[in-house]
């Protein structure tokens, strides 16, 4: 089996270097329509194969896996045309740039019998993964909120909203670990850079169970954040993806009311009860990623993240620029 | 002069701790209706007097200014009766628990011309002061927005919502930096632990010029937290008072675009320009409000939180909790 | 009972502030020889009785406990007057300035049958205490080494070195949790700033059992710097003073071989296994120290850090002082 | 030109990896003398060319270059083998596992006319570099005193002491930044875990200038640490290779008398001026160093990091092991 890469630009190059040391690959083929990215990728990896020529490329029976890491709106018409062709296919997130087309691939997959994924990177990242077994195994108890902060140093896109390019992260990972979708959406933002395309974005979402989390997601920030707490009833966890040695805390914590009869003293206090950072391995997320992609092929499998959870996020997407355009909470009914 | 300080709960021992250190005043009355807590005072600070007569407390003459640390429910009726008995009142934040109480004492500062002043206390500590100094000095360029977050570690209020607990302080620190009010509040939030008292908000602000602020305040939180990012034009300032070493940072950065024509590598940068952290005065905010306060008795200076900075919270807090319970954004006039 | 505090200077006031609210005394009562510092601690806790005449305050029969917070230099004479006098004595860390007058006052105290306690307050502290606790349950295994930091904004001291400012508090820690003296101190330093006052010191010991440990001080550096590590068999600790959360931490982690043999990867990996931070109680060392003196006064129990403590870390300051100065080692008896 | 890797172990595949991206490279040949770990490389690198015959690889005219990346034993005939050969060498840190070898091997090249550089990689490192700019700068004024610490999760060598595994980063980088060597070294340890293989190791410096460095290097440690303070007359330098943020800050700072007859307070401090952290280039010290080697190459230009400074790092770690085993101090006479 071989394996395409569609788009050499900003993210390909990463999906390269993943899938050249893949064993289980018997070769990679990039295929971009500018010959003199492909010129650069041969330098960095010369066992590649590279095309400038689609058709071409799908047209290869020995090319089984197709992925996609082109911009967004093209992610509904590349990704039709390699699903015609039969192939499996992995679409960098979000998975398109709309709802329909976002439902389109996720039909024409099932009726093909063919693998789709999208590459919600950090449903295979280790903190995010250990995340959720912490919250299943029940340790925080019953979740109360979330609140998620995701922002860049000013690396701005000229297409799309901030919330187009970082809440899908926060989105897929919010639904990985709640095993659920909100019942609403709503969305406070500003264009401070560029007219019109909002670069600050502050969503609230209501989940049908009852937990509420908030996410700012913006471009312009004093430094790359990536910060999400999740407050339970028993316990408290902090995952900060910038953090080298404590990416996971566990906070341990009861509830105290401030008696207003009693005598009081200015409170110093910063914490209550035991902390614990779980060893956490360091497994690269994107590696995970690959792996899983082609062991669903391989296996027949359905991916983790699959075409019907990349539906899920670009629902949540479209519900949020929409409140944020409006200024209304957007209304969804909870997907399974 | 002398100084009483009615309430001897919570808050009340701090401004007697700092008010028996202040070499201007002649004696320190404490007054509760509790005789316990006056014993416990007592124990405490030898040389005040106290006494559970507030009628008696305010026809001393040698008493010209009254400080009210009761609970928010009683601001109005208790600064009333000090302001109608002509003393000069410092009243704890939030000024009042209304809109109409916080109004009726501002009309009555005036008309009996005594100095009403709220506890905004952190306007009179040194990081917030310095984060002032440095956007009136342009050196952030235009304000874009601001995010703001106040957590604490579970101490629970058993009669008002997080918002009139917390909120004062943010809502007091951004107008104080800001030099405006806001045109639009909304909110949404959770009651997670005791039924109809939210313990968890996120409320947006957006204001005349267009800056926008997210405030997240939280009586549930894995540990305290206490972080502003004010991101602007230029630079962009972190205010975290939890940080001992490092209050505040002023981090140099501009825009990027990332490029999707570009040729990328998974990007590992963390930040761009020079970080600087100011140096910053350790001199504690309760001491330079109390000699702000005595200051503005002896002078006639108008306080910098005056009754009228005291009313525009109580504005904002209001619309924050009814934008809250209804679920829509509240308007308001912008105030002077 | 009454307690005197004799020296009104640096540290002075703070030993008065605790004893003011020890409910268990009558009285305090204040020496110095210099009025003006009695007047201003007079406006400060204007409850305490102040007096420049020492002979005058030793003869009240009131005062039963006598705490002295005078120049090093001082400890010994005033320490033999409070003594002869029949006072229980409390004196401010190192116990004195030399071997000698450390023995004479140990003999002194015991022969008079009286309390002889020094100000080894980092052994009233909380996360010092926690630990000892950790490491007396055997958690860390066998100890290994004990690297300590214990550097200082520049607070120069004109008539001593650094070793004598700062080494007791280290010395003191390092006894009280491996409950074993020395056998061998060498130190390795400079005198940057003013000539023959040595304000950087590297000290190594050597204990009976193996442990070895290094301790940097020093009053020039970058920030405020208390940073202390355990490394033993089975896990790692460390106790960092300037952290406000997270004081005391606890490495879970086994030892790996660097196979040269292996096919390796560039080392991304900043830890093994969890990280756990116990909670910690966040008493006032310095109010835990003075109740714990005025208690051994009443109940006749041997202070935790008495007069022999005093005298052993007054013994590793003289040896780690002549290391300095010949640049030779130097060998120790171990005390018991 | 092509380059031989001699040595696919733990290091070996670094150097590979950056050596395939160098465009100037016509090829890269990999020798070692163990078949398997040939075919991972040609897994991992499949356009390198691989092989288990030296001799083959050094009569091989088109490779101008040879890497060495072998256990430290090794370095001295590996390396005259292939200057020997009349290759362009580069070895990894220590040059050599005596100084009689590093002698050698610094004579024979340029005997021979030919580069030999040594693998200080941090030399080739952004915030490294930017340290050495502002102590050049004189922006810290005289140096006073370094504290470094470099201590690793517990990888320990079989076959050396942590000092010739972990010092020569440090010594180097010390050489680097003051461009003297010293005339004395002591150093105190320990061998915890292996009888005879010290793993924790002090070692103190004294330089002709009179700058004192301390040295903590340790194979056990709680977590990776890489500290580097640099006190200097007029600021101070701290350089953390562990943060992702802020690697090098950089700290304002006057002297203070701690004066015994002011009446102070308890200090609660923790740095006095303003904190600077610059930016920092994000580039791989590899990719720089690697870079550098071929550039001297072509240029004819003497490496930074030449075989003298491989040399004098070589006879420092002798000294340090020395005063080791001994407890003596060694006394050098400073190298050019």
């Amino acid at each position: 089996m071989k394996a395409a890469v569609v788009g050499a630009g900003y993210w390909g190059p990463n999906l390269i270097r993943s899938l050249v040391s893949q064993r289980s690959l018997e070769g990679v083929v990039v295929c971009d329509k500018d010959p003199k990215r492909l010129e650069l990728i041969k330098t960095r990896f010369p066992s590649v194969d590279v095309s400038t020529d689609l058709d071409h490329v799908l047209s290869d029976r020995a090319v089984e896996a197709v992925l996609i890491a082109t911009p967004i709106s093209t992610h509904g018409p590349l990704g039709k045309r390699a699903l015609q062709a039969k192939k499996h296919v992995f679409i960098e997130k979000p998975l398109a740039g709309s709802k329909a087309e976002a439902e389109m691939l996720v039909e024409l997959a099932e009726r093909n019998d063919r693998v789709l994924m999208v590459g919600h990177t950090f449903e295979y990242s280790p903190p995010v993964q250990k995340t959720r077994a912490v919250i299943e195994a029940g340790d925080l108890g019953k979740i109360y909120f979330i609140s998620m902060m995701r922002v860049n140093l000013g690396l701005h896109q000229r297409d799309m909203s901030v919330i187009w390019d970082l809440a899908p992260h926060d989105f897929s990972i919010l639904f990985y670990w709640l095993r659920e979708t909100p019942e609403m959406i709503s969305a406070f933002g500003r264009d401070c850079v560029q007219k019109n395309i909002p670069d600050v974005a502050f969503i609230n979402v209501r989940f049908p169970s009852g937990v509420i989390a908030n996410l700012e997601v913006a471009w312009l920030a004093p430094s790359k954040l990536r910060r999400t707490a999740i407050v339970g009833e028993k316990k408290m966890l902090v995952y900060d993806d910038t953090e080298n040695i404590e990416k996971v805390k566990i906070y341990d914590q009861g509830v105290n009311f401030k008696d207003p009869e009693s005598f009081g003293e200015f409170q110093l206090s910063y914490r209550t009860g035991d902390i614990v950072s779980p060893r956490i391995s360091s497994a690269e997320p994107l590696m995970n990623e690959m792996e899983h992609f082609l062991d669903c092929i391989r296996t027949g499998k359905t991916p983790s993240s699959d075409g019907r959870s990349g539906l899920r996020v670009v629902e949540a997407l479209e519900a949020a620029e929409t409140a944020l355009k409006t200024g209304n909470p957007v209304h969804l009914s909870p997907k399974s």
